[in-house]
């Protein structure tokens, strides 16, 4: 068991970490004004704000090799170095650097931490410049679409006219479907991944249950737990295990773990982590607890649940895309139970109605919704081939940009 | 939100209604003396134990028309008779009571709470003779064996040489295999429905989620909540959430609730439960913490967890069963994911091995593995054809019984 001790000692861990970040990135951010606030989904405007982001590679003269990355739930910007609060290499390193399929010899990667992030774009972690304390749950509930629209604030200042493509995972993709109909000039290529145009009644209820632990968790404080001293590690723990039960298929638990003992030969007859699979769940949410903002969770998995392109367009998704122009790459995997192909096809058929340019590569994998964060070279082959095909459409010379 | 109040008084409920009923149940119940322990699967002895049980119907002269239906994680002794604390109707009625498939005119059945339980079977709510106390984490950690062996002897109380079938669904399920693999010549026919001989990776992770989520809750005080006046209301509520998840298919929730909002026209751009399967799944958790003990659902996931048929018969389903003569119809639910048709193919596989008598029938059905408490016309048809023809295989005339 965690004594009160180890409990308070990692709950400063926290704060000299993951909070540190949220306030005071290590990352390039940019500050928007206020008189140049947000207009959100729900009407209210936000400013001023903040995005943290990283760039690699470097962008051409004529600023048409771009490519954005938009981050998953528990993402952020370093997408393709080093982590500075769990000092992990980048979260996409498989599929992002130098020679890899987004090569950034060839391309300049930006990806931001989203906004209700927690690693230095305003969230609910962020000082409330009104009240010099954190926002907590003062901060606005936000939409994928708001996030695209802060992301659009942050090309702009890039004086990025067009992307080259927007790419991204899971709730990355939605963010990429929403830039594509939100922004069709703006978005020349568009690559959504493992993901859907709307968020599924079970999708609502995994979140649903991450919340109400969170929420339930004395050490929240309604909110208040940054300016109260405390953390809902409890809570935001047993959140981060239901979710990650739901990343990966039971084919992968079955395979990585199955009924396996953790360094035991026997059962013990009592609750403590007898199964592989129970450590290695208490593990994910140990960690993701060191590195992650409790509300910033609720805030970003309320986002998700509330997106609905379909809804949003007046009943029809196809409505999103009439008259693009963007060539799409939809990638969906077998064993996704999160976003099952399925929904992926729905994009494809809504692209099909609005004769837009769409190929579709279902791969066969049993790593669950996660593979697209995994060593799967079929997605690396579809990534930097659809690319290539771009970029010769758009008539990209490689290396011809000017450097950093 | 729950303010402070309403969950003292909630907490006296709890005391009020479901904490008589696990000390001082209303249903009959058998005392067996600390001479006549069980040895439990863990090598321990525990004893004297209690086991609260309802019987329906009567028992006919030879004894020969008993049907043990054995209850599922939550479930209890009044398969087919009002729960006292709950007040609504047996669990089961849709298929237990007179001219019903499971025909309480022709059979007389008989269902108990398992060891473990909290409806008046020893468990850990019970108040342990040596100190006076409940039980709470001193109650020994107990097994799908130990349960059946507990029904073992109450079945013996009753004087019942031979059951003439064994029901139950999901953990009930598991409860049947046992009777037929340690008892074979006491079990005519047998009927596991919507169950598996072990549980995976994926449904032990699911319940080691809800065991987190009781255990993190400060009011569960390590176990000793009914002492010091606590209950741990939003760590079980939380784990009935995520539980109820894995008990209902995708389809059924996207038919039962889609992103249909709860009683509003509009997001309300907030964490209240915007959605309807929000509000249903809190109404779920809530309503579960009145009726059940936290520390009886860790016991029980925690049997459930253990149960593995196959290690424990030198890793071979099929020796469990060799040479049985038990009648089994082994039935599953298109759409149940928490114990998919596979699982019970394998163990049609296992009964086909030792040649046994089986049938096998999966049964179309969107709504997952809560199927086998539901509406189902064709598990009525397929347990009243399947007992009609073991009666007749066993001599059973209809009404033939002496009435109690």
């Amino acid at each position: 068991m965690t004594t009160e001790t180890d409990r308070t000692a990692a709950d400063s861990k926290v704060e000299r970490a993951s909070l540190v970040e949220a306030t005071r990135p290590s990352s390039e951010v940019v500050h928007f004004p206020v008189h140049a606030p947000l207009t959100l989904s729900s009407g209210q405007t936000f400013g001023p704000f903040s995005i943290a982001y990283k760039t690699y590679g470097a962008l051409n003269a004529d600023k048409s090799n771009a490519i954005l990355i938009c981050h998953a739930l528990t993402g952020d910007q370093y997408v393709a170095s080093e982590n500075p609060v769990t000092k992990k290499p980048g979260w996409w390193i498989s599929l992002v650097g130098p020679g890899k399929s987004i090569d950034t010899d060839k391309y300049f990667v930006i990806c931001s931490n989203i906004l209700g992030g927690c690693l230095g774009s305003s969230g609910p972690a962020s000082i409330d410049p009104e009240t010099g304390k954190p926002y907590g749950l003062s901060f606005p509930v936000i939409t994928i679409a708001d996030m695209v629209e802060a992301q659009v604030r942050l090309i702009d200042h890039l004086g990025i006219k067009s992307l080259f493509s927007v790419v991204g995972g899971s709730m990355g993709g939605m963010q990429v479907l929403e830039w594509a109909a939100r922004h069709p000039q703006r978005v020349f290529s568009a690559i959504p991944i493992a993901t859907a145009a709307h968020h599924s009644a079970q999708n609502i209820a995994f979140h649903e249950v991450g919340r109400q632990a969170v929420m339930a968790d004395p050490n929240w404080r309604g909110g208040r737990y940054l300016e109260e001293g405390t953390f809902p590690r409890n809570g935001l723990s047993v959140a981060r295990m239901a979710a990650h039960i739901t990343y990966l298929s039971e084919d992968a638990l079955q395979g990585k773990f199955g009924r396996n003992l953790q360094e035991r030969s026997a059962k013990t007859f009592s609750f403590d982590a007898d199964f592989q699979i129970e450590s290695y769940l208490r593990y994910q949410g140990s960690t993701f607890v060191d590195r992650f903002d409790a509300n910033s969770y609720l805030y970003i998995t309320r986002a998700m649940d509330y997106f609905d392109m379909e809804a949003d367009n007046g009943g029809k998704l196809a409505n999103a895309f009439h008259g693009t122009r963007t060539r799409f790459c939809v990638v969906s995997f077998t064993s996704d139970w999160l976003y099952p192909t399925r929904e992926s096809r729905d994009i494809v058929r809504a692209l099909n109605a609005v004769a837009a340019n769409v190929s579709f590569v279902e791969i066969e994998s049993d790593k669950g919704h996660d593979a697209f964060l995994l060593d799967e070279p079929e997605l690396f082959q579809t990534v930097s081939g659809f690319l290539g095909a771009a970029a010769e459409a758009r008539g990209l010379v490689a290396r011809s940009g000017t450097r950093g």
